[in-house]
């Protein structure tokens, strides 16, 4: 590496990990140095949860930038197009409501996520409708069924058995 | 550092940097290794901006964990639970529209961003309903007059002249 790329590359550090529960929910786990950063988290009712897709960390995955959407044939997007891990900086973001809040115990209930067991969390905001809730949203054709509400997700990608992560 | 601590540890890599020019309106410039990743991105009508707030990625400066919030008198909180730029990993998002897309030259045009000129690009993501715009939400009680909808912020903080970013 160059000095030039040094200068234009930063270095992340884990603040937690996400663990994942089979039927029995979702925790977010904070290690101890950063737990008071989760005072008042508790006064949201969703919070945006950023994390790092680890197992896609490699030199190879991340030069991938373009694909074949799963979800629509024959469509080939950019990764900046889409929500796929397969991206050069593996940063994911989830909206989850916010079940329960426990400062001294470092941790974050939340009734799910589509990150795996064990994945590094990089850092946590509160959802703030006057940044992050758009009223006249339209986007690609090949999304024009997809609700238009996260509380619809779940039924709807359940009904239609379409995977949208990748 | 010590082996478990660089384990935990990742680098994030600068796509390319935000341009700012006064009353001229923003732009997102990628760098040309990436640019291919742009590719579909014109089919959305927004997109959440992923960038690093370079200007407090100092050690001292990370290590802010708590926050008097300058909109809410009294109120100290936690950076999870805010939006300050002081934070363990200085990640920073805003969603915004696209108002053009250019992948030839690598160009993304924004009416606004709330990033200093420079500052480096991390990753794009589409804004997508499904996932991205809560119906069902509460904010803690210092943003209660704050608006619902992204569209409404400009005007009611012209107006208040509240500095929600810290």
């Amino acid at each position: 590496m160059n000095k030039s790329e040094q200068e234009r590359s930063f270095e992340l550090r884990a603040i937690g990990r996400v663990m994942v529960q089979e039927g029995e929910g979702c925790l977010l786990q904070i290690d101890e140095p950063f737990r008071a950063a989760l005072k008042q988290l508790d006064q949201f009712s969703h919070l945006m949860v950023f994390w790092w897709a680890d197992k896609v960390d490699r030199e190879d995955l991340r030069a991938i930038l373009t694909t074949e959407l799963p979800y629509a044939s024959g469509v080939e997007a950019g990764v900046f197009s889409c929500r796929s891990e397969y991206r050069p900086n593996p940063v994911a973001i989830t909206t989850v409501p916010i079940l329960e809040v426990n400062l001294q115990a470092g941790t974050v209930v939340i009734p799910w996520i589509d990150a795996l067991d064990g994945s590094p969390l990089i850092d946590l905001k509160p959802y703030i409708p006057c940044c992050d809730r758009i009223r006249d949203v339209e986007g690609a054709p090949w999304t024009a069924d997809w609700p238009m509400w996260a509380e619809e997700a779940d039924a709807y990608f359940s009904e239609h058995e379409t995977d949208f992560g990748e």
